[in-house]
């Protein structure tokens, strides 16, 4: 199993985060089988896709009864949780930061924010959704108390490449940063840079193209 | 050109917005050209890979002096952009609404959000970051008299499914959607579900694979 799991691409484990999330919502609803092509409806995508995703991971069905949806939770719980909850720290608590917290808040997930940080007089010191809020020189104090292993960067583009030294000094593992500055982590460190307008202008490219092509 | 330009691939649409907003710091700072391994040092990509997406769009560099900054924005300019700004209207106006409005007001991209929808009393009718605030029940109006093409979902995630139908009636043309459901739309509609939970929970899985690894 272990090498079947391996080079799992990126992508599958984007839909596997994203079976697990109807899955649940499906054992939620009573529902105990599902098929292939019930789940790949739900998520825009071909039964074809589904089956290789599981495929991959290893997971078969009963062809006759679908997927058991409380097996493939647990089976997929295995392949992308750690045994432990991984802990989470978010620096810059704008509006953002604070989406994001508020997001993560109570969602029962194995990754858990335990701190912020921000270098606002007003943020420093209090507790917002009841995660504590400290000063960012704070960072790697914090990071070594509290067993944090993902940075989510949501400060100010302005200030993201200074970040990345304090980052690494603490011992970060992951990054997941949604600035408009790309930051480069030496390897071994986990770097998803995730920008809003980048995605937007993405969208917006193809609704041109779209009417450009119903225009000829 | 205009065959060259088809089918350019998702990726390399992310990255010339990408390429595009470091050219454009390039060009604040009075730099006049730039190096293919330069411009991919900044974005940790090779400088293969900048070449191909260059190449793609049929844009070629003076190789004595790498690419010219001024001359290469605005051919990105040419293929991203609309002739006239797109505009964007925005449902949920929570703190992940109002850090995407507060992100975009006055950056000076070819898209712009002139909407904002809520059915919070509190907020609608009133402006958050100079966008007025409509009530949802008047999306229809207000796409139409806006102009509105795309539409950014930052609503809670438990109300996100019944947005569908009355943003297919706006006769939007483009969704972002950042809720945890995958939203499905008819053909024609560009859609991008980019949930946050997903890319976090990536990132974890790969800090994990990468811990395993380095322990074996």
């Amino acid at each position: 199993m272990a090498t079947l799991r391996n080079n799992i691409p990126e992508k599958t484990i984007e839909r596997l985060s994203e079976y697990r999330r109807t899955l649940l919502m499906c054992h939620r609803q009573g529902i105990t089988h599902v098929f292939s092509h019930i789940l790949a409806g739900m998520h825009g995508i071909t039964a074809v896709q589904v089956r290789r995703d599981l495929m991959l991971i290893g997971f078969s069905s009963d062809t006759k009864k679908g997927y058991d949806v409380k097996v493939l939770i647990e089976f997929i719980n295995d392949i992308l949780d750690s045994e432990e909850p991984m802990k989470i720290g978010v620096i810059g608590m704008g509006h953002l930061g604070q989406a994001i917290t508020k997001y993560f808040n109570g969602k029962g997930l194995k990754l858990r924010i335990t701190a912020a940080f921000d270098i606002d007089p007003a943020k420093v010191g209090t507790t917002i959704d009841d995660i504590p809020c400290y000063h960012l020189d704070e960072l790697e104090e914090v990071v070594a108390n509290d067993d944090i292993s993902i940075i989510v960067v949501s400060a100010p583009t302005k200030v993201a490449a200074q970040l990345v030294v304090p980052i690494i000094n603490a011992g970060i593992k992951g990054v997941l940063n949604f600035t408009s500055a790309s930051l480069n982590f030496p390897q071994g460190i986990v770097v998803e840079n995730y920008d809003i307008t980048t995605i937007l202008e993405k969208v917006a490219y193809f609704v041109k193209e779209n009417e450009e092509n119903s225009n000829n």
